[in-house]
This record gives structure tokens, sequence and C-alpha cells, in this order.
């Protein structure tokens, strides 16, 4: 039985970002929290404003606590028409994007939306000569695991819960505003070695190069052998960062020092490092979040 | 602007398989198809047949030529009330599972859905003390990888694109009805090089197993000292599996032999190898969909 | 000079599992220890009965205080030829197999034989179009590596050792009836860091998928376009668990905690951690065997 | 059925070095040889005369037609005490051991003996504050995986598949006079490409060194602060040797290109190399071997 | 004994960047070469004007050709000094720097200087927590590897080369006038495979991203806490770039098609692939070098 | 400004060795040290006796307190005469070399020279077949940074630094009489690890090989076919050492206990280890430097 007391979290997907992909399975990952429903709608790979126009109504039918509207640059036609929407039915609305987001900010901040700028989500290589389904779910996976294992998909989750828990215990929970560099990777992930942390913040500068490269590729070279050599590389870095990523995951592995923070059935936040011990509700993000 | 002429393909995500956080992407990696609009929803990690009934009526409003429903174990609640469902609403629909679906393949048929079931698309290792949101992205990232380089996606996303094809030039297709297992990926898999080929069956051979072994920790043992060292164990496969892919994509590479397969604007399926070359229409593809 | 108290321990091989190469070396690591004589007869890799028949007088003639019979599949001719005589001369004996052993469990135990059933000991691709001298030899050098980092030698060689340790003692020590599965590696191993065990586990249910791969491959299938990548396949595999011991055994490296089990002259039982200090006697062994 | 015309060949192994515990698999790797019996007795780890004394007559009872003595260092005892025996029953008999054997090359060819030297086959690193059966077993297993790829395995095996072929056809085969350096591995080893048999050489120089450095740990040091660090740095350079030899391999297999040289049945040489083809009789050594 | 004919080429280091600690051995790599002199002087770690001052004259002393300063930003006092001296002396002079020398393009074109600008000679991460000796060396180790791997040390000794050749044969050759970015790795490395070109490209990208994360760690973050990680960062990425490098000459390996250009002795350029096969006279080059 | 105070370290390299191109760096590190001025100067790679008299009398102008020739084999031509020349300018002169350096030691004594002879650091293999520019280069990065990180560079600058310390205060310091050999490493580098210190004394041993391999390759062998495997076979022993190495340093890291010496500005010697923390005043070292 759903019942009624559950946060509803409504999650819009336009185009694809890294993060997309994973984002609400971020909230629940055991499939076992009793405190939210999520819905999520996609429009696949399209951006236009039609297709988000056309999904919008639907989610709104859900009648969602909050929404989410995750895509890459929201200056273009479909986040834009979300965002007019979005103000005339003034619902509590959170715009996640990659870099080029950032230049909303402002915008952003005038209209209450509340927004997460990832840096270092970048734009994948999409060449014909080279993108394929398959090079693409590569590419996906690459940056997966780099935002995962740099913190930065704790980061959001984080918020997120922030504001499901604000809603819950009946505050009104401010939105996030936060753009997500490197420097929040240093602050805020988990990581109990420096070197640990250093690989990971490396793996972070690397996601955010691709960034700069591909829209080189993607957007600047006209000729074939300049642009499929640049996407390539870019592609590469990717594979790099990944492993990078990896490494620094595997020395916290190494002195069973690795932080877990799994969700409790009720949403609460919990936290572990041992290995074979269990996890312990988190007091210190609980206090943080009634601040 | 959406022509009418598109084929609508919707979309349903019920709790998460490897396949699901990519499915819609495989069908349009570069954004720009003009012939198909795809509509996804989800009910986030959750199963229950309550949110599957109620995210269901928004699917149909889209008003889908097919519908693709993708979950993990198809014979739990959720899953089976979708079938009830479409049944009635009599849609052409195909049910995408991990290898428990296996076992109602019979039902299947015998109701005309199609279905794909990806026998190395495993359960993850689900246990409170070890999986948190980040352990379930890496895990996810990890079997992204290994189901695109061995080319499980691509024999999912050419039957998908069989599918549209024939709905486009008004066939009437038949629903896809394949068991994806090491066989599918020595036959229909793309490499050039037999030791590559042999290193991605190997990769696909340790992800069915991580599904047995998860599987035992997730539902069978009982005792903490047991199942995290399985799923913990589970989990090194899958990241040893996601690098034995990669070996065998970068063995491609190493000769200049990768294939790659990028879709057209108009949805005819292309290929290539050599890198700096463009993708040739793949007629071979064409002529078998039209058999 | 050799004394007369020595404990006698005959070995004979028949055929070959990835125990066997090695089998009586890890009973005298040093080639120092005082208190043993070890025969070993071989057949090469043959396991017909008649060059059992052949061989076995000869280690008779050595008069061994009890028999250790390894072998793959124990059901066949050559050690089903053996058991018979070993009834006759009433001597104890020890059958040491692989995974198909496991289904002479009960005639093993109503005859008295011990037995140690190493579940992950695996068929090799034995192919003529794939196995040649070399790769013969590599893919036993990667079995050795995993069944010795996991653990599992150890757990074969301490069996023995309380055997001999307890006729020595003048006791009439319980053979051994072992299977040894992923359970023992968690339970037996010496890993200190709870990653490096998993990772040991992994590898150890690496080598379980190699024996079923190549089962099939070598028995089932029967057209070269299947059966060569799947014995290329399974030996691939092979590669990637010795991988995946060894860097199990770096991380205990990584935190000088590795567990070392020499033996000493007299062949007491000594460990160690730390890699600069010696051995000490360990007692708990001791005692355990004298329960 | 064993018959009468196949050729008896009898092995001894005394000590250990890498190539004993796989020699007499490598002459019949798929274990379905008709042109030969083998039988192989050990003395375990222990290389004293009375062992050896005590174990050569169940060998001469075999009635081999020649014998294999495979040991370490063959000037002490054991091997000493083997070669008088020989000499006394006149039987056609081959010395295989590592490198200080080379120091016996003047008497082996006064004796009428045929040796093989091993150069790379290196003496373990035997402290007891560092070896203990895993250690050793995993050394062993670098060595046979080094030794294997490098094709000094090759080498050894075909100059007993040379004898056995003279055997069967009548002729009195000259006995091998083989020493195995570093320049044996680049001329007769298989590798197509160049930096392959570069790296297999490097390899193979590796484990030369190791053993010039675990005879000064294991002879000449005699504070446990400089032998351990010794014999740790030897068998961290065994495993790099591995690894490297592994590279070598893999390019191979990069451009299919793996010579692989199976016994057929009736033990006539096959060779082949792209791995989906059969292997075809080598003509080329046969011919040779009738020189 | 040393010719009148040879051309004498005269080198300033001041400060140190990547490519100086190697940059007269790349003009004679052999040690062999009977066309030219080459002087070096160089003021240790320090860039100041008096030590530049001090050191200039031996360096005309020595009469060269030709000047070649190379230095870190050359906007600083010492190099500013060299520039002044240079026009006085009116020596035909080249200035190598890394990328801040980029913003005096201008100012040495119309002074009539010659200039190589290497974008991606990253900044060292010089934090006294952080960088000793040890760093320092094993930094440089890996931004060599990166500039040797990428061709971009083959395109600094080529221009060299021409000017050499230009003053041999009595032409007034011009200066160079270059600037190293990823468009000339692109262009003009000799790498066969394009995936080992795009590999290579993604490591010179890297180490320009090291250069903007040291710049700001240099010179711009003021806490330790902020600094540290940031260089430590930074050389975690060279340590990748280092490795990725490697990774792309190693594909070149595998299919024997690894361009080598060895000097002769007399200076001409050679070239050659097949590494089993001698280098020819690369006319080519020599033709470009007479346009 | 520079002071009267400071410690002129004049640097002559003659040819080249692995340790010449970074020399003098590791003396100023942070290129912020005020109580050393340096000057270099070099004959190019070139070691004959006119260069070596052409270039000294610019190295007496300078006005060292003391004199560092660096170069390989110091037997030859022009070493010797640098010999000559000191020995006539009675100024304290110490001899860095490889090592054939060693043969020279009871001359270097009986001269009143000091010397430092490094085993481990290699010929390089120089045949025109394989040894161009970039080969040289990286075969010197891999150099670098096995004497980086086994701690060789660390005994050579403390060394010169103990050097200048007793100018400074006055004393008349005893020149250094060293030869760096395996036992040194395992004596004096800071490994807080003891496997990490195992795996740097591999590296040195290999680089020890890499010497003999290539003397014998550039000396003794005259056919094509034989030098050129054993050159390549020795750059790719380098590669290996230099991963060898890394593995070593990053074992330290992981338990964030790598050891850091940087200089402070007036030259006296710091020491951390935690990375986050502050260097410290090495106290230790000081005293030593003062008996």
């Amino acid at each position: 039985m759903i019942s009624l007391e559950r946060v509803r979290v409504g999650i819009m997907k336009c185009g694809n970002i890294g993060t997309a992909p994973v984002l609400e399975l971020l909230l629940d990952e055991l499939a076992d929290r009793e405190d939210i429903n999520v819905r999520t709608v996609t429009t696949g790979s399209k951006m236009v404003a039609e297709a988000v126009e056309d999904a919008l109504p639907k989610m709104f039918e859900f009648n969602p606590d909050f929404l989410i509207f995750i895509s890459p640059n929201p200056a273009v036609q479909g986040p834009a028409r979300a965002r007019q929407v979005f103000l005339e039915k003034k619902i509590p609305s959170i715009f996640i994007s990659d870099s080029p987001g950032k230049r909303l900010k402002e915008e952003f901040e005038k209209s209450g939306f509340g927004y997460i700028i990832i840096m270092g989500d970048p734009l994948i290589g999409a060449r014909k000569e080279f993108l394929d389904p398959t090079e693409m779910a590569i590419f996906n996976a690459n940056i997966i695991k780099v935002l995962a294992i740099t913190g930065v998909f704790k980061i959001i989750y984080q918020e997120i819960d922030r504001l499901i828990h604000g809603y819950k215990v009946g505050l009104n929970p401010q939105l996030p505003r936060l753009i997500i560099d490197t420097d929040e990777v240093r602050e805020h992930s988990d990581f109990q070695n420096p070197y640990a942390k250093a690989k990971a913040m490396a793996a972070y500068e690397l996601t955010k190069r691709i960034a700069e490269i591909n829209v080189r590729a993607c957007f600047m070279e006209k000729e074939r052998e300049k642009y499929i050599p640049l996407v390539a590389c870019a592609h590469e870095i990717a594979q790099v960062a990944a492993r990078l990523a990896e490494e620094a995951r595997e020395i916290e592995k190494y002195s069973d020092a690795l932080v877990r923070r799994p969700h409790s059935k009720d949403g609460t936040p919990k936290v572990k490092d041992k290995l074979m011990l269990p996890p312990m509700s988190d007091e210190e993000i609980l206090k943080k979040w009634l601040k």
C-alpha cells in the first residue's frame, strides 16, 4: 500500500547527462524506502519544447511535492519551456544540469528555482563517425563511475534527501543552490586517505577537461580529420578518469575505510566504514538538516 | 515540430536492471533521429502493483505504437499487473528482464508478448551493510560496460529498431522472442579478433555468475558474516568483468577494427570500422529486417 | 639418514588437476622437514586402469603410513581400480579430486576413505585446436596461483599435516572429509582485510565457472565454431582469476599483514604476519589437532 | 590397452625446479597420446642420496626406454648417486637442471648423459621467515608461466619428443646437450611480433636475476635484516616476470598470431596460429628430427 | 678532433621545464653525430637576472651559430635580461618555454627571435608540503615521457635540426615560430593507429590541465588545506598521463609499426618502422627543409 | 641579489647517465634556496677530451667551492682529462658515474677525489636501429623514475647537501666515497612498508640487469639479429622497473606514510610523512652531518 504521507518526488529527464540515468535510483538504492514515491518521465534523448510540453502534464497529475528537471544545457528550448510552466504552476523545482547551466545561475535564483550544476558531467562526443549506442553507453558508464566515486552523486542525493526530510517534518526547506566543482569534491567526499582524495579530484578534473574538448569537437571543428581524433581523445580521457576514480576507491578498501551511506527504510541517513559492521544512524547529517 | 509519422515508442521502467538506465538512449544516441518519439515513465526503484497501476495510464495517453516494459524478475506483482493491463489494451508489448524472466517464456508466448531475457544482467548485491547509492551506481556502471561491449545492447536495440522499421514501412513486425546467453554474444557480437570475442564472452559469463552469487547472498544466507562477503565478492566480479570487457574492446582498437553502428537521422542503420572513415548504410541488416 | 620414526606419505597422481603438480611440495616447502618421507608415483596424464595397476605395487613397496590418490573425476576407470586395491590392502587412503568427485562422497564414506573435493579446481580446456603444452602449463600456473592465494592449498596441507601429526603421536587420526567450496575459503583463508577476502572468494568463484564452461566445451559442444571460443573464454577467466587473487594478496602486503605459515624442521606448524619478524609456533592449530 | 610399441619414458624428480611440476604433462597435454607410457617417481622436496637410492629401483622395474632425471643443482648428493647408478645400468639418461648444472656440462658429456640446463629456472627464496607453502606455490606458478610463454618448455618437450620419435622409428637418437639461455629464447620461441619476443626475453632475463639474488639471500647473507628483503625482492621480480611474459603472449593474441603446437594422438607434432583454424602436421619439425 | 665546420649550438637553461633536462640529448641521442658541437650552461633552478647575466658571457665565448634559451615563463626577470643581451649581440636566438610564453609571441616576433611554446609542458606543484627532490624528479620523468611519446620532442628537435641543416648548407634558415598545442600532436606525431594517436592527444590534454591546476595551487590558493590536495591531484594526473602515453606507444609496438627517427652520424634524418629493419634516409624531411 | 656567503656548486656534465639530467634540480627543487649558487656546463652527449678541455675554463671562472663531474664510464678520454685538470687546480671534486666507475675506486681515492658510483644507472641501448631521440628520452624517464623512487637520488643529494652544509659552517667536509648498490637502497631508502622496500629493491636490481644486457648488446654482439632484440629487451625491462618502482611508492601513499624531504630556503633538511601536515626540520640528519 502506498501511504498518504510519502513525499512525492517528480523527476523530468530531458536529453541526457551522466547523472540522469541513475538519478532516481540514488534515492532508493535498496528499493525498500517507505517515505517516498518517485515518478520519472523522460522524453528520450530529445530536448525539444514540444516533447517537454507534451510530457509535463503527466508529471503534474502525479502531484509531486517537488520537481527535479534534469537535462544538459538548460538554456535551450525544452528546459526553457519547462521553466515557464513551473513558474506558472508554482511548484518547488530544481534544475540539475551540466556546466553550461552555470550561466543561468542568476535566472534560477531570481525565479526561485533550486539548481545543482555539475561542472564535471561532460558533453558526450556526439559525432556520427564516432558515437554509436555502444560507445554512448560506455561513455555514460565511465562518467557514472567517476561521479559516484568522487562523491558527486552523494552531494546530489543528500541535497534531495534534505528536501524530502524537510517536507516530511513539515518544514519549508530551502531549495539547493549548488555548483559542484573540484572544491566540492575536496570538501564533501568521504575519502579518509588524502591520496585517494587527490586521485578522485584528479578524476573529476579530467571529466571537466572532457567537456571542454567535446564542446570544441562537436560545435567548433568542421573537418572530420580534426573532430574525430578529438572526440576519440575525449572518450579515452573518460576511460582513464574512470580507472583513476576506481583506484581512489580501492585505496579506501585497502585499509577497510570505505565509507558507505545506505538509506534506511524510513529514509533516515545511515553511515558506516568497516565492511563487516552494520551501518549506524548518521546523526551528524540529521542535525545539519534541521539547522 | 513532432511529425505524425514518427513511430511512438513507450517505455515503462519498473525497478531496475543494468539495461534499464540507458535503454531509451540506445535508440537515439545522437539525439537527432527524426523517425521516432520516445516516452519513458518510471516508478523509481519500486516494483509494487499500485505504482505500476498509477503510472500506466500516462503511458497510454502517449498513444505508443508499441510498449516496452523493462524490469527485474517479471514474475512479481508489478510486472504481472502490467501484463494484465497490456492484454486488455491489446497493445504490442515487449518484456525485457533479467534471467528469472526465463521462467515466464511460455506465458509470454501464449499471451502474444515479445520478450528479451538478458541472462547476464545480474541482480545487485542488495544488502544494507553493503549497498549504498554509490555502490549501486558503480555496479550499474560496470554492468552497463559489460552489456555494451559484449554486444548485448546491440542485440537489444537492433531488435527494437527492427520493430520500428516494421511499423514505419507498414508491416506488422513480429515481436522479439530472445534469450540472450553467451551463445548469442558469440554469434552476434561484432568482434573481429577471436581472442577479443573470447574475452567478451568471459566477461558475460562473469556477470551470469554474479547473478547466482547475489541471489544466494540476498535471499538465502541469513547471517551477516556470510552474506556480506558474498555481495562484496559479487561486486568485485562485476569490476573484473568490466575490465575484461574493456580489454576486449581495446584489442579491436589496437588493429583499428572496432565496429561502430550509429543510427542515421532517418533511423536506418549504419556501420563502419576504420575510425577515420565515415559510416555506411548497413544493407545487410536492412535486408534481414525485410525478410 | 632417513630415520625410522618418519611418517611415510605415499602419493599417487593419476591424470592431472591444478593441485597435483605441487602437492608433495606443499608438505615440505623448505625441503628440510625431518619428520616425513614422501614418495610420489605418477602415470603421466593418463588415467587408464592398467597404468594405475602397474604403478600401485611400487607405491606399496614404499610402505606408506597413508596414501593420497589425486586425480580428476575419481569415478572413471583408473581411480576406481585404485579404490578396489586400497580396500583390499586396508591402507588409510585419501582421494583428492575436482568437483565431479562430489558425487562419490557417499561411496568414499561407506568405504572408509578420506576425501578432499576441490570445487574450484577446474577441468582444462582440452580441445586440440586450443590446448598445447604451453597453454596447458599456463592454465595450471593460473589455477595454482588461485588455489594457493585463496588458501585452498592451506586447507589441504593442514589436513595432511594433521594426519601426519596424528600418526607421529600415535593417534589414529580421522581421515579428512572435506568439500572445499567458497564457504571454506571465506571461513579458513587467512585474509585480514575483508575486501581482500572478497576478492579471493571472487577468484575462486571464477575457477568454479571455468569448470562449468570447460565441461560444456569439452563434452557437449561438437562444432569447432562453438567449442573453441568456449575453451578460450574459460582460459581467459583463469587468467583473470589469477590476477584477482594476486590483487587480494597485494592488499595484505600493503598493510604488512600477510600471514605466512612455514613448516618447522620437526613439522610443527608455524605462523607469522609482519614480514621482518620470525615465525612463531602455531599453538592454536596444534591444539585443534589434538582435539 | 597399453600397447607394446609405446616408448616408455621414465622420469625421476628429486627436489624441485620450476620445470619439474609439469614436466610429464608437457609430453601429453591432452592425455590422449597413444605412443608413449610415462612413469614418474618423486622423492618429495628432498634430494638426499638415500631417497634416490630407495626410489630408483621402482623406476627400473618400469623398464623405461630412456630416463629423465630432473633436479636443482645436480652436483649434490642425490643426483650424483643417480649418475652412478645410471652409468651402471647403461640406460640412456638426461639430466635436466637449473643453472648450477652448467658446471657439470663436461662431466655429463664424458659420461654420455644428455643434459638440458635451464639458466632461467631460478632457486626459490628458501628462508623460513618468508617461504611457506603458499609463497612456494605462487613462485612456482610465476616461474612456470615465464618458462611456458618464453618457449623454454617448448624447447624442452621438443627435445624429448625428438628422442621419443627416434626410438619409435628405431633410430638411436642423440641425447640432448642443451643450455637454455636468453639466446635460445630469441632463436627458438614462436613470437611473430618482435616486441613480444623482446618482452619474453626480458622476462627470462628477470628469472635469471632472481637466481642470482636468491643464491645470495639463501647462502651468503646471515642476518635476517638482509636476507628477508632480498628473498622478498626476488619473488617480486618473479611476479613481474610472469606479468611481462603474459604481456608478450597477449601481443600475439592481439593479432591472432599466437602459435600453438599440440601433440597429435600418434605423437607427431602439429602446429597452427589462427585461433579458429585446426592444427596441421608440422613437417618442418619432423624433417629436422630425421636429419 | 672537433672540426671547424661543425654547427655550434649554444643552449642556456634557466629554471626548469620538462623539456629542458633532455634538450641537448635530443639532438645527438647516439652521441656520434659529427656535424654539431653543443654547449649548455645552466643556472640551476634559479631564474634571477644576475645569474643569467653572469652565465651568458661563457656562452658567447663558445661562439655559437645560434642560441637556444629554455625556461619557464619567459616574461620574468632572467629571460627578459637574456633577450636584451641577445638583441645587442645580434645572435640568432630561439626561446623555448611553457604556456605563459604564448603571451610574448608578438614581442618575440617583433624582436626577430624564434620561439617554441610548449602548451603541455606544465608548471610543477611547487609547494613545500608536497614537492621534494624525489617528487620533482618523478614529475619530470612523467612529463618527459608524455612529451617524448606524443611527438612533442620530435617536433622540437626537427625544428632545431632544420636550423642546423640550414647553417650547414649555408642558407639563412628561418627561426621557428611554433606553438605546440594538441593540434600539432594530431598533425605531426608519427602514430599509425588512430586510437594510439587519440590516446596520445589525451595524454597531452592532461598535461595542459596539470598546468592550469598547478597555477591555481601555487599562486592563488593560500590555505594548506586547499593547495596540498590540488598539487597532489595535479601530479596524479601527470602519472596517469604518462601511463596513457605509454599505452599509445604500446599500440604501435603491437603491430610492429612504431616509427623511429634516429640521427645519422652526419646529422641527416633517418626513419624506420619495422623493428628488425635498418633505418633509411628520410628524404621527405630533407626536401621539406630545403623548401 | 646573490649573496657572497652562498656556497658555489659547479657541475660539469659530460655524456649522459640517468642521474645527470636532473642533478642540479635535486639540490633546489623549489627554486627558492638562498644558500647556494649552482652553475652547470655540459658538452652535449659527447665525451671527447677536447670538449671537456674547452668547457672547463668557463667552470673555473665561476669559482666554485667544489665541483661535481658527472659522466658515464669515467675511464674514457674526457673524464680522464678532467681528472688531470682538477688535480692541477686542487679544487675539491666529486665524480659521479655509472657502474664502470667502480673500477676507478682506488684511483679516485688515491687522488683525493670524492666519488658516487651508481650501480643501477644503466647504459642506454645505443644501437642505431633502435635508439632515436624519443626512445632515448623515454629510457631516461624510466631510469629517473627508478632512481628517484628507490631513494638513490636522495642518497646523492644528501651527500651533496652534507658538503654544502660543511662549507657553510666552515668545516672541511669529507668528500663522499659511495658505491650505491641494492644494499644501500635497502638501508637508506625511506620506505615504511617492507614490501614496498622489496619492490623498490627489485626495481633497482632490474636496472642493474639492463646495464649488463646493454653492454653486451652495444659492445659485444655484431649481428643486427642479435643486438636489436637485446636492446629492445633491455628497454622493456626499464619500463617494467619504472612501473615496479611506482608500485612501491603507491604502497606508501596507500597508508599515507610517504616520506618527503623538501629543502628549506636556508638549505636545512626538512622531513614529513602525512600528506596534509607541514614538514619539520630534520634534526637527525643535521646531527649526522655534524659528526
